[in-house]
């Protein structure tokens, strides 16, 4: 095969010692989801171009689309329409839910954690081809409001069990600005979404120019400054609410929105404490959402922005006759861990799932040595045989490369003929039978470890 | 969203219930791999279609190009030149030996889950996007031949965890036909390429079809009538060698090949007893394998083909300077299991990872049943709160469509008001509490079983 290899820009490969991080995270991934519930889904990695073009924004621009290169000279995309890769998880499940709908009991709570592929220009943190780890609840016609105070929960256990750092779960209700500002009339002068669209942008351009802006679109001076300062409540227990009602505005949209937060907030406080904030600058910026919104952010890392967000939506999906609510949060797998092992933060303990390298005496004493791997696989211990009877200095050189921490030596003990295991990091050598041996909990899989910034001198 | 909702022919999808059985299938793949010392790596999902066209023979036809709908009325492709989805995960994997040569340790040993593409007509049993499980060992230079016997044995090692039925791995050594093609003096006037492309239609054309299509390109009868014969050698054990022998051919390489296989054979009767058979029809379409070849066949369903292929090739890759031999063999999961779930062969028994459903006795005793659903995550069972306070049967229901066995009755208890929880499969209900309750181990995951055709009427 040709020699000509060059990464490609924007498509990430991990080595095996870095997949394996990713394999101990999207593990704790799965096991969460499933501890709550949650089953299982994958959807085809394509969908009709026409399908995705209409979501997203601006979307079009990042779509891959992909022919049969045979089918190119004559016709493009042939009799099934044109297709695209899908560019996130949500729009797959939409049409999922549509089309299987009559075999679904609802509510129905999916995960999901797949690839998904945007053509944007590549920079750090953002790629062309990414993991995301989705979970939504999807009701027919109607969904319990308890299911927004469900979902950042969900993600506080995944991060509470794998060692990522500290982290905040920001949570606003869309319900809030909207009833302040219909409270105050910017409904009728400026609209509701441009008003929304102009305080998201708060962090990049600063309060004087949202204020700038808010007053270009039609606001007065004073809605602009309650719009603002809205924005800039932020409490890590049910004081939000005082401090809204303390702007004097009165909506009855308002009030849902603050009761709807207040309950994903107190279920926050009662179960992930430290967790979940009320942040009322919070909005997401697609238009489907209409309920709870969530940011998450690594405390330390702020300005590596959300890695992990999502919210309510009233329409899914719709087949004309039943409309699909659903509510859904997104964790950026591979922007989190391009973060986190692209700059050493997070290391495996080896290279290679094997607790154990047997050795091997001779080529011909393979046998008792494969018997040996079989009764340690027996027992749930990975290892591999030596690849040749080279030099035993040579095979526990072997396992030193590759992280593997024990070495077993069949018929080394010369007093009775029977095997001994040496634990290549102490040196320590002691008698074993593969038949009952244990292998030390702590050495069974590889482990994942957070190195801190200060401390990356270590291995 | 658009209502308009068609499944895409060849893309196949999975109800939840469908995917728990391929995702313990998977699991099970993944932990034999693991066990015997295979690390995970995954490879984009695109390659330069440069790449791809050299591979695969009429790949051409197959493969799906990828491009920014954004660059397609500028310049196909970009800076990048032409992508295309990768149509197997060997090629990639080559690539990707070459691109890190530098950071990996030979030899190596990875195993890749991943969907590949191809764009070919979809009939039963083929997809456009599918899944497949391959392990390959590759090394620097040089390979041990001892890891094309082991393949098999992890081979044999997924299917015996795994309830897919009775199963035979079907293996040869390309060298065998060679050496006795070449014995004979086939390989001067046929061409020992041509000889192993005929006999290997034997079962789709017929031995007469066979003689015919050799003796047309230039063998004499008695030649034709030895390459037969060596195609219709099937053993389960070391019978293979004599009956080779007894057809008189003379070759170094026959020599060489019969040792080999019957190395293979050998650690198969000891490992794997019953599953590894030496069938010297097996030759495998693919020029680049030099020595053993794999075939796997389901008992009863061998008209399906081969699930599991794969063999050693003597060049995997080069750069040059180095080449990486390598042995690997790769198990098509949604082939297989598009036939064992796609006839109701296999089953899982229920639709959701919950084993309990923690009941709801009203809206405002949400916290409670939280709490308990808390507690029984933090033992490891997966569950879910009831959606609503709807009455009792309703709750119960509500599991029994899903195949939930158990449901929780927060302070249920007359006499305590502690908890109870209900086998709804029993009508059993007992006195618990959700910080020391063990779900029966045999209820915590869903469990997959294999239904035998004639008895398919059961659950």
């Amino acid at each position: 095969m040709s020699s000509k290899v060059l990464p490609l820009s924007g498509f990430p490969e991990l080595l095996p010692q870095e997949r394996i991080v990713e394999q101990r995270f999207l593990d704790v991934v799965r096991e969460v989801f499933e501890l709550h519930g949650f089953s299982s889904v994958e959807t085809r990695a394509v969908e009709p171009v026409e399908r995705l073009l209409g979501k997203g924004g601006d979307a079009d621009k990042e779509i891959y689309g992909v022919t049969r290169l045979a089918a190119r000279s004559q016709e493009r995309g042939g009799s099934d329409g044109e297709l695209g890769l899908h560019f996130d998880l949500t729009v797959p499940f939409a049409r999922y839910v549509l089309e299987n709908a009559g075999k679904l009991d609802f509510p129905f709570k999916r995960y999901q954690i797949q690839k998904v592929w945007r053509g944007e220009r590549p920079q750090e943190g953002r790629y062309r081809e990414f993991t995301q780890a989705d979970i939504d609840v999807v009701g027919a016609g109607e969904l319990p409001a308890h299911y927004e105070a469900e979902m950042p929960l969900v993600i506080a256990d995944v991060f509470e069990r794998f060692p990522v750092g500290d982290f905040v779960i920001q949570v606003n209700d869309r319900k809030i600005p909207e009833g302040v500002y219909r409270g105050v009339g910017l409904d009728e002068s400026v609209g509701v979404a441009t008003v929304l669209r102009i305080v998201d942008k708060l962090d990049k351009i600063g309060a004087d120019a949202v204020t700038e802006q808010l007053v270009a679109a039609g606001a007065s001076p004073e809605q602009a400054a309650v719009c603002l300062a809205l924005a800039r409540i932020r409490t890590a227990d049910l004081g939000f609410v005082e401090q809204v009602r303390a702007l004097g505005v009165q909506h009855p949209v308002l009030d849902e929105g603050l009761e709807a937060l207040a309950a994903v907030v107190r279920a926050g406080a009662e179960h992930a404490p430290g967790r979940i904030v009320a942040d009322l600058r919070i909005a997401r910026g697609l238009d489907y959402y209409t309920g709870t919104v969530y940011e998450t952010q690594l405390l330390g890392f702020e300005s590596w922005g959300s890695f992990c967000s999502g919210g309510r939506y009233d329409a899914l999906a719709s087949d004309g006759r039943t409309t699909y609510p659903g509510v859904g949060i997104s964790i950026g797998v591979s922007r989190l861990l391009g973060l986190l092992v692209g700059k050493g933060l997070l290391t495996a303990s080896r290279k290679t799932p094997a607790a154990v390298l047997v050795a091997l005496v001779d080529e011909a004493d393979r046998p008792r040595s494969t018997a040996v791997a079989a009764a340690l696989r027996a027992r749930g211990t990975a290892c591999e045989v030596a690849p040749s009877a080279a030099r035993f200095g040579k095979q526990i050189r072997y396992a030193e490369r590759r992280g593997i921490p024990y070495v077993w030596f069949p018929g080394a003990a010369r007093d009775t003929g029977g095997d001994e295991v040496k634990d290549i990091r102490t040196g320590e050598q002691v008698a074993a039978d593969a038949t009952t041996w244990e292998c030390p909990a702590a050495d069974r899989r590889p482990s994942v470890t957070r190195v801190e910034p200060a401390a990356s001198t270590g291995a």
